[in-house]
């Protein structure tokens, strides 16, 4: 069990500095490693941890190893290198192909073999589930959906009809994937609803995070390209178009028709508003409001970090009169 | 298939301006539109795109009609008529009446002959289900829950014991109807749980995105009124009362006890505290806190738009110091 | 039916000013009671109603007790006795133990006899469920995950594998516990995936709202100590750490690797970044992002109440031209 830390650096491109024959079985935090654990420094914040490090060996950056107590694994991205080490020691289980007795297949729905589907999932009329997909307990996949090989759904998750994902992408439980966009037309007081026709087409490599929704697009799709990252209690309204790579950290709301670039961080929270153009490259801090398009890329923020409540209030008080001071 | 223009003029109260005998068998946005589909014009920013259309025909208003490339139907709300069009021309799936082998029927539970229970379902005792309601994959009816004729719930719903639904109520996947308010006592450190023994009443035409959740009362019901649309993710809390025909977008949330008008439109995380009264016909921007009642009409707002992080951070430092700068 | 005042004052430790044989079956609210209901005075706001009641018997303090015109409770925390009592005149529906034909239980699971677990319930190898337990309809429970003695569990609540519950937790419909972490190490333009390798570890006494998340951790495991309430829709991250008896409203979020002390009270949509240390006892308004470190006790805020529209357009004119002045 486990895997040597000769082999870890053959297989991961790491100078080692230390025992090949050192072996760890799993991971650990710096401050809690012991005996037969592999850590990793990579955020400064705990470069004090170092020195005390019981770890067996540890995966930092070059500028770092001659502080390292213990066995060193260099890397010139010691966090990409340990996520590959992490996966590599604690392998996901292996799948279990096949139906389970439990769930519910429509007979014009078709399932790769080598497909694991969980008790109470529900799969409707010509949904594809591809190769190597696992579909978790309860979740429910509509008519038409296709599912791309290599995805993995989580328990509960809903993809609605007609819904496609491309491979490898992962939506944790709860998450909904399709459900109507929120377009009603106005006539008189009442509102009429507005038919909302298109799908959500996801790219290959994206993750869902849980009880996120995306809407399915009015007429058009809505789209999230390659490689996107989704926080949890994220909301994507109808026809978004999120760029590859892009991340969405959890709570942000993204409203409709919003062009959202390549490359981009959303804070958590920050709420985007409808019909807008952000360029590639845009980060926006937490709890920020982004009501307008953004041509230039960079850091952009909206956010006033909170104070003791006294102050505070004279703060608004004095900002509540700003408006009728002269300039 | 499909329907004649001169068919969609009649049935919908159309000027017409081309060859009645024209027929469109789907809709499209104006850039996107080919032969044989129906598009429309309703906000003027996409007017430029329509002198290049090739639709079929297009839904305006009269003062755009000349400038229709093709055939025109001429409406004086365009989008509502828009939307009544789309769902003629692309109905939803006829309902297949009965409960699948797979759902979980309590044998006290009463559901209209004409109801369609999909697989996974879970119906509780006493619960009564209308005629032509559509029960969706893994949906939860708690015991004595009450819906009324033509309700559509989507996979996965939730509500909870004596939650009661008017007609025609559509409720998105992930919505939890009737979960316990948040309701405690302090006793010293600790916290004591009230017991939350109102319901949740939803009126007719009301809809429900996905993940949201309304909390049932603590004591008197918590109420939506008839004509109500609430977007995903949305949170109403304990005892709040939603007039008819009010709005309120994703990710907003509305505290304990307040009381919200007739038509009025809440934007996307708008945050409304509790025990407030909000009168009818108020709109309220995204991101902004309502934390006092409010007596007049109108739009109110409380968000800053963000800037890029550099000049904000100065904006911010200014504003910090406005509470020891003489007035 | 019901209890008699002489009963309810001797259970519950109340001085009773009335009759000790008049009888109590239902709550009510002040406004709405009538013969046969309790009602409570605990929030001045209501004191106006008192005069008026026609409850056959009100919970309040001695101040209130000699304005009461109907018979009298009187306690010195009239809102927690009042919790008590309601609790005591509705009791829950008892619980019906076993495993519903409709479920899916692995054989390697252990379910006390006196759980009762509800149809499309589903239980992973390894689980074990502690007496009295219930597990609502369509809940999943992963394998290895814990719960202890007479946890509620509502319908379609995600417990993921390794997740591990104290005694009498609640947990509402849609809420997932032990969902990844959002963690994933940048390379060139994309994003690798970090393994969220740790579980969550929720106390005794503990409530979750509704379609709430909490991330399992990274490495180490995601806290929730005794006694913590978490209303709808809140996001936790993982490594989140939460002291007992705090309090959390709904909509709010909370970082990773952040430490929130004990009886703290975070207002609801307040978001809290990440990898920072709040002490105990500290109140956040709602609406208000912490982005730093709070040492202290005491309240803090940071969001402006809205304002109509013109105002505050002036308002948000004048502050982002603060930067172009002198001090």
């Amino acid at each position: 069990m486990g895997l040597t830390l000769g082999e870890l650096a053959v297989q991961f491109g790491c100078e080692l500095h230390g025992d090949p024959q050192l072996r760890v079985t799993r991971v650990a935090t710096l401050a809690a490693a012991d005996e037969g654990a592999l850590s990793f420094l990579a955020n400064p914040q705990y470069r004090r941890q170092l020195s005390g490090t019981r770890a067996t060996a540890v995966v930092l950056d070059a500028a770092s190893a001659a502080d390292c107590p213990v066995a060193a694994l260099v890397s010139a991205n010691p966090y990409a290198t340990y996520a590959r080490m992490a996966a590599a020691l604690h392998p996901a289980s292996p799948l279990r192909p096949g139906v389970h007795a439990g769930a519910s297949v429509d007979p014009a729905a078709r399932i790769d073999p080598t497909a694991q589907v969980d008790a109470m999932a529900v799969i409707g009329a010509g949904a594809r589930i591809g190769a190597r997909c696992h579909i978790g307990a309860g979740s429910v996949i509509g008519a038409g959906a296709q599912l791309g090989a290599d995805c993995l759904l989580y328990p509960r998750v809903v993809l609605a009809d007609g819904v496609r994902l491309g491979e490898r992408v992962i939506v944790h439980a709860g998450a909904v994937i399709g459900a109507d966009g929120f377009g009603f037309a106005r006539e008189g007081a009442e509102w009429i609803k507005v038919p909302q026709l298109g799908a959500v087409v996801v790219g290959s490599d994206v993750e869902v995070g849980a009880n996120t929704t995306i809407d399915r697009g009015a007429i058009d799709d809505t789209v999230i390209e390659d490689g996107v990252k989704i926080d949890n209690q994220v909301q994507i309204a109808h026809n978004v178009h999120v760029g590859a790579h892009t991340v969405i950290a959890a709570c942000s709301g993204v409203a409709g028709s919003t062009r959202i670039g390549r490359r981009c961080m959303i804070g958590g929270m920050a709420g985007v508003a409808g019909h807008l153009d952000i360029c590639d490259d845009v980060a926006v801090a937490g709890l920020t409001l982004v009501s307008h398009s953004i041509r230039e890329p960079g850091m952009y923020s909206g956010s006033i970090p909170a104070e003791p409540v006294r102050k505070w209030r004279r703060l608004v008080a004095r900002f509540k009169r700003l408006d009728s001071k002269k300039d």
